[in-house]
């Protein structure tokens, strides 16, 4: 059994990861930046370790991390999300330091993260996909040929991309002409490969994906489907388990191609199949995130698994504790993703001082947070600093116990998305249960909100100067 | 359907009453003493009143508070748990005034707070009782023939008492005769009514208490026990559900029971029935709860059903959302009574003001908390400032998320019971899962801690002087 981890990430999914840890009673080891010397997860860990004055290179090197891991007595080491969660030398490195990689091998991250040998191999193990590219495109003019064959619109994606970026949409020639180079360049700088390939559009699909988890002993559930349409600019805002919007047969179906398709690739640890589902009622496989996601605490809350728990047992040798008849789901989850950003400035991100933070309550309410009252948000990350997890027997219940749970959710100091998320959840195409990823762009209203002054606010203010006052 | 509602309580309760209402679109209504004003049932309601200076009277003040429910427009009434809530007058007075009391009728809770006229309704409805008197002792005198006639030990029980108060073992003559006095002052201070009886002690038994809910039309159902075994003076402070050390067998032969017993007495809305269970594995009713639980919590976690939403729609008239068979229950859940109270001293309420509170996060935990930081705990209510709940899917799991959770939850300018459970959870007896009543008083050496001080007070105080110090 593992005893003490590397945790080789910052914010909530660090604190997710050593939360774990603390239950298992396995020994964390943190890692921080110097503009995250106050960060939660660096207090939260049993150990904390300085990876250098730049704000980011260093939560991106592999040697230096695992360099870390082995001198500070870590068997394991797990990569969270984001940063090198998905880099497949870092399994490489970890493996050849005897360093146990909390998440699936090298050779499947590649296979997954090169987008056309994903395809191919879903191909090959009969998942269907949406029509597109088998190759790399060599040229502009290679891809406008292929375009005419499959037919306006199409989607141009680095095929090295993955969590909705690097993609644009192209809904004619024209368009596609303009954004070719634009593609490359941004796969470029964003992966560090300039390579794309072309897929049929699927128009104004739902974002449905399966949480599957194997262990090393070629045993492979699925932990039921979230439904992710909730998105603006092909990044997720709010998820929902289950899908509001399958039916049983949908559900069962999806769930079954989901452990057909990590099954046909060997495989082990958690991992999510992205599936887009589209108005014919027709899936297609998107993508495989070989990694734990944002995401994953809904499938925690109808499920009862702890996801982040069975990645530590499956990576230290053990099989999977549940078969699929022992795993069921129950009622509904809906997370919220609290940004630091200002959706009345196009989603600006907003940072600087929580000055004061209250965490919501009650029955049905889960808070994964990185920040505290006095923490300043540093400007260099991902902006969400908090996501909201409420659970509910019912649709319409867990829909209100949202709305109260966000109006629990005192936020000050930087501006966030709770506001913008209470008017999705009055919006009757929402409630409905009906919804696709073009929900946000068709509902620029949602955005014009009044943010009220919350009367704890004051309160907390006029008692913070007392205290201050009375020199404690 | 109920529009609006007065929350006539405080604290904890109050909040998690309003948090149902705001969920099912409710207005709510809050009252508060002086002493509360800054307290957080008030700033989470639509509205609150003032009920006068005196801490505690406004809270026991029927007429007062009814007028104010009518004055306020409300058309219903929550009393929560403690100040009036088993108080028959509250109801009478409600239905008069046209106000619904959201709990059962005003002779179901005369009938069971009458702890004899309860005996004899469940000896009628075929439950198990402990042996006892079938009428209120007129003397010393016959206590002790009684005594002599069912054995000792014996306990000197206040007719109209509950919630473990004005209660007395006595293993001998002597004691009996040296307690009844006691137990009768004991009771008319507490209860304002001096009769006793009493009960053949049950040694070192199980506390194992059923939740009921029963409808206007008839239905009656039980959503599992709970066992509120670990005890100090009569006192829960840790809850569980299910109980650890109930077969299926048990668990579904004392479920019927309690559902008979609630019948038996036309029981409408929540309730709970508390049985003892001896070494012999006998249950004995014990009394009835005719309110809402501190502990309904865990209950929740376990089966999923929100209870205060249950209990609003019984009284809106509704019918059970649920049948017997709707209801089921996953994993455990474990309820933790956060006291501001030092366990070192004798559990002396510890008040005064929280300089630092922080909620714990992450998978399977909730809290319901009436503290916040800068709040200052006035001396003059129970010292219960917040409840800590976690879940998880297996009895291991359940503890280790608990010891997390109670290690994630941060309290700082008062004392309280938190290092306290940490030695608990740590105790082989009650990992086990194998307790009785007579835990706490068998561990004395679980009060040798040591407080350590945890890191993030540090940062915390750093933070704030320095937020302090730029004028935030």
């Amino acid at each position: 059994m593992i005893r003490k981890i590397l945790v080789a990430n910052r914010g909530e999914i660090a604190v997710r990861i050593v939360r774990a840890c603390s239950e298992m009673g396995i020994k964390s080891v943190a890692i921080y930046s110097d503009a995250d010397r106050h960060a939660l997860h660096v207090k939260k860990a049993d150990e904390a370790y300085n990876i250098g004055s730049d704000p980011v290179l260093g939560y991106l090197n592999a040697h230096n991390i695992v360099n870390l891991a082995v001198a500070s007595g870590c068997d394991a080491l797990h990569p969270g999300y984001g940063f090198l969660s998905e880099n497949p030398q870092l399994a490489e490195i970890c493996a050849r330091r005897g360093v146990k990689f909390i998440g699936p091998s090298a050779q499947v991250i590649r296979q997954m993260g090169d987008k056309i040998a994903a395809r191919q191999a879903m191909i090959k193990a009969g998942i269907p996909v949406v029509p597109g590219s088998d190759h790399n495109l060599e040229s502009v003019e290679e891809a406008v040929a292929l375009a005419k064959k499959i037919g306006y619109p199409v989607m141009l994606k680095a095929t090295n991309g993955g969590g909705g970026r690097g993609i644009r949409r192209c809904n004619s020639e024209d368009e596609l002409r303009k954004n070719y180079d634009r593609v490359v360049s941004e796969a470029t700088k964003a992966f560090g490969k300039p390579e794309v390939f072309l897929e049929k559009a699927v128009i104004n699909p739902r974002h449905i994906e399966v949480q599957v988890l194997g262990d090393n002993f070629g045993n492979v559930i699925h932990l039921f489907e979230r439904d992710c349409s909730i998105q603006r600019r092909n990044q997720k805002l709010i998820e929902i388990a289950p899908s509001p919007q399958l039916t049983e047969l949908q559900r069962n179906y999806i769930g079954k191609l989901a452990v057909q398709a990590a099954r046909a690739v060997g495989y082990v640890n958690a991992g999510t199949i992205e599936f887009l589902l589209d108005a014919d009622n027709q899936f297609y496989f998107m993508e495989m995130n070989t990694r734990l996601q944002v995401e994953h605490t809904v499938t925690e809350s109808i499920t009862g698994v702890d996801i982040v728990q069975e990645q530590i047992r499956i990576a230290s040798g053990l099989p999977l504790q549940y078969k699929q008849s022992d795993v069921n789901y129950r009622g509904y989850a809906m997370e919220f993703r609290i940004n630091a950003e200002d959706p009345k400035h196009d989603f600006l991100p907003s940072f600087g001082r929580v000055t004061r933070y209250y965490a919501p309550g009650g029955p049905g309410v889960r808070t994964d947070a990185a920040i505290y009252t006095g923490y300043v948000i540093p400007p260099y990350y991902d902006s969400m600093c908090a996501k909201l997890t409420v659970w509910n027997l019912t649709w319409p219940g867990v829909i209100e116990r949202g709305r109260r749970a966000l109006s629990d959710m005192v936020v000050y100091g930087v501006k966030t998305t709770i506001p913008y998320y209470q008017q999705i959840l009055q919006n009757p195409d929402f409630r409905s249960g009906r919804f696709d990823t073009s929900f946000v762009e068709k509902h620029p209203e949602l955005i014009d909100y009044q943010v009220p002054r919350p009367k704890e606010l004051l309160a907390a203010a006029i008692g913070a100067a007392i205290a201050a006052h009375e020199g404690l």
